[in-house]
């Protein structure tokens, strides 16, 4: 019996929030500023817009921008049209971002003028080599003087979608990309079930509410914002939109607009806290970090700040945040240190997540014993749908119903989890997650490399930086430097090696490279 | 697709305090004390008891009890061996009672020692009017000597259930009964997803986490509590039981156990401010409040007590609130009685609730101009299934799919919702709604009495009375208090008449009795 029923989707914060919170502060983008009455009023003409336009019934809208106003808007725009948001990572370099259009099916691509270069490139790109006719809508890059863009133009046009569309709560609401083992990128699909409760979920964890004010340090682009795209507004909170993260900028913003929530990897933390404009607040600064670790001096920085962390675990594939670092009130009272040991940890499902397993290889729960190493496993509503048109992937990462996550972790006596190791082959640096399969594979098409493996190396800054062991073919000469000008021509620039260490790679007997071997000698070198 | 779907439970909220917070205090009841985890041992035991007995899959359960550890583990227990909880009014008397566990057919009762008798009486007259042979579980009520009750043997004795049950997150999680307008008491059946979105929503919106004490002074047969049965739990926060809300005992609670959070009706608070144990606490004390709206008075007197008042609105049919008095920082700096007029409206949809209409007999939305009347008309998730075999009652309160609340309000400009005045004929007296046809059939079976009209007077304390108005038979003579302690033993003593008033009645030229008259009439003799 399906009387009263509702589908869940975030879309109904925005249209709370727009009613209820009409005449308060919703989105502040540099000079501009939209009341909620006016953040919903202009969704609902994007909706009207982008309908007109044809991108509806379940199209695919691509969206290339940093974190403005605009790629806020096509958070709820695009969905109220019933299309369906790839939001690209900007980071990425033309190659890269055509083949993710091109695999998305998008024929629509909204983007920041900052981005004109990339997005004509893109699109001539895609014209020549795949015959496909994108469809470019671009948004003013300096908010001050150019506010008459082809996109503000099109809303001030069109006419606003007079009810939200109905909608199956499983169905798709965005794509999200990442860079899988094998380097091909993978699109993760969400639903709106799974964003609306990890939306609810994060505010009552974060307890954002409309006296809030959310700073934009981490990517929207980076699974939605970690869906605090949709959170921020359920909360009738401020968004405040920043384009890069500039930690100076970070700071002015944080007093002048009494910034209370910001998101970010530890990289982005610290160089808030060893910027020259970083000052105490009178009011506390709530951080949710994730992506690594925090480290215990970091957390002290922050705390002498005034700034609580709350550490986080997820992947593209949970929506952002999986797991929580669940602070209990007793550990107030320990010392910095045991609190920053406490911390590290990646902690225990949050309030819409199913508890996660760890598992180890013949699918049994490991012991909670902080010793015994198995996979951490996850399911439940804050897990995808499955990888867009790879169904074969999907099978793969779930042969039983559980996601693989490819971390290896502890689980502590207090049912805590804490990762030791990652059983995929991924680098995270700076919050970016990088294949080490592709980059070794653009280094070994370079005439001179006979082969290449990509080890990840610690930093203090970006968590982990990539680091490439390269063997020469005979007779051939390239410089460390000459390689990496090399791959920078040829991926996004945060893939790109920082080092490079010629000289044989350690291999077993069926000829595997050992790259745990080559981790220890970096680990050895570094101390 | 459904990989990952995950149904939602508020179940779940237990099974993660339980885990996370398995040291921290869940559940006080007097001396006793139950950590997170034995909470949900308990529950798990309670289910493999309940399951062994054959009180599963669907079976109703019905719990006479007041706020006590036991009424709490029902809250799980049932569910958890896929039983359907059904919580009565303790205020009821065995006649009604016995209807209503007839009506839900449940077959097993677990019941608190204090209504020992009550249910003898009930069990006696199910079988020897009905046939209907109930279970029945005596849980002891003096947790400082009686360890030892049949509930806490069958606990010590029992398998706990291993693994949650799989559900519906549509199907029947529990039955609330409430006094319809007839009298005639209708089953309102809730379902998983609806009592899990409401709790989520409340935790959003109360600021609920692990650090949070809530008293129960709010019954928990009343909507489950208003669903904070499952919020406190979800939030980690501690469970404070209390038997009768005294309010010198509440405030001894509150300093004691260092209290955060309680609800109740305005009559409860107001009992609460004027205590002789009333005293500012250092932290602030949050407050949700509903069933009628605040007075000015009552809001200074609970602001200068350090409390903190939220208003909301809600029916038996709508789990507990479904509009909030969202309050906004700014009317923080309003003069206190534009604080108290603001705070006395019912206000907007809550987080996981549909934004209700207003609408004309037409079914047309009022327009929002703080003057025109209509009908609050609800959907949506945290609205019932419908009432429980009595499809016709659901069909007849939901014509278009909309549920008719009965309340007639008008929606302001800013969007927030009023009531001006009620359509069905229902008194609502400290928190419990009295069907007036009900009290009226009663009164007329007195062999003096030839028809009796019974409408709402306003009280300070109550919020509202019961005043019948009765014509004689001619030559008949029956006393005020006569007709008064006739009517005490016939139902529950809330809903007994406080006065009688004898004389004609107003009617109109069908003979139809003019109870607005009635009513001018009351108001008029108060001023």
């Amino acid at each position: 019996m399906d009387l009263f029923f509702e589908p869940l989707t975030p879309i109904s914060f925005l249209q709370r929030s727009g009613e209820v919170f009409a005449d308060r502060i919703g989105v502040i983008d540099g000079e501009r500023r939209f009341s909620y009455g006016e953040f919903y009023e202009r969704c609902r003409r994007l909706a009207g817009a982008l309908s007109a336009m044809g991108a509806r019934d379940g199209e695919r809208v691509a969206v290339l921008a940093p974190n403005t106003h605009m790629m806020l808007e096509a958070h709820y725009g695009v969905p109220m049209a019933s299309a369906v948001l790839v939001t690209l990572n900007t980071r990425l370099n033309t190659v890269e971002l055509s083949g993710i259009i091109e695999h998305s099916g998008a024929n629509y691509l909204l983007y920041d003028s900052a981005f004109k270069e990339k997005a004509v490139e893109i699109a001539d790109r895609l014209k020549t080599a795949r015959g496909i006719r994108l469809t470019t809508i671009e948004a003013g890059s300096d908010n001050r003087t150019n506010r008459t863009s082809q996109y503000e133009d099109l809303l001030a046009s069109s006419q606003r979608v007079e009810t939200l569309p109905e909608v199956d709560e499983r169905g798709l609401l965005s794509i999200n990309y990442t860079s899988g083992t094998t380097g091909e990128p993978k699109g993760v699909m969400y639903h709106y079930r799974g964003a609306y409760l990890q939306a609810l979920s994060l505010v009552a964890h974060t307890k954002l509410d409309e006296s809030s004010v959310m700073l934009w340090t981490l990517p929207m682009f980076h699974c939605n914002g970690w869906c605090f795209t949709w959170a921020v507004t359920a909360a009738g909170a401020t968004h405040v939109c920043m384009r890069r993260p500039d930690p100076w900028e970070a700071w002015r913003l944080i007093r002048s607009e009494g910034v209370t929530h910001l998101c970010g990897a530890p990289t982005v933390l610290s160089s808030l806290a060893n910027d020259s404009n970083a000052a105490k607040q009178d009011r506390m600064l709530k951080v949710f970090t994730g992506g690594a670790p925090p480290s215990p001096s970091l957390l002290e920085q922050l705390s002498s700040l005034g700034i609580e962390v709350t550490h986080s675990y997820g992947l593209t594939e949970t929506f952002g945040p999986i797991l929580i670092c669940q602070w209990r009130p007793e550990w107030d009272d320990l010392p910095v240190a045991e609190q920053a040991r406490l911390k590290a940890r990646q902690g225990v499902a949050h309030l819409a997540a199913v508890p996660p397993r760890v598992i180890d290889r013949e699918g049994n729960d490991v012991p909670a014993d902080g010793k015994s190493i198995g996979e951490i496993v996850v399911r439940g509503n804050v897990v995808m749908r499955g990888y867009y048109r790879n169904h074969e992937a999907t099978v793969k990462a779930a042969p039983d119903g559980w996601f693989r996550t490819g971390d290896l972790a502890v689980v502590h006596p207090d049912g805590y989890i804490e990762i030791r190791d990652r059983s995929k082959d991924i680098i995270i640096s700076g919050g970016e997650n990088i294949a080490s399969i592709e980059v070794e594979q653009i280094l070994a098409s370079h005439p001179a490399v006979l082969e290449a493996a990509v080890v990840a190396a610690p930093d203090v800054h970006w968590g982990e930086i990539p680091v490439a062991y390269v063997t020469l073919r005979p007779g051939e000469h390239v410089s460390e430097e000459d390689l990496i000008a090399y791959a920078r021509q040829r991926m996004a620039h945060f893939k790109v090696p920082k080092r490079v260490v010629f000289g044989d790679l350690p291999k077993n007997s069926t000829g595997k490279i050992l790259k745990h071997e080559l981790r220890q000698r970096l680990w050895q070198a570094l101390q």
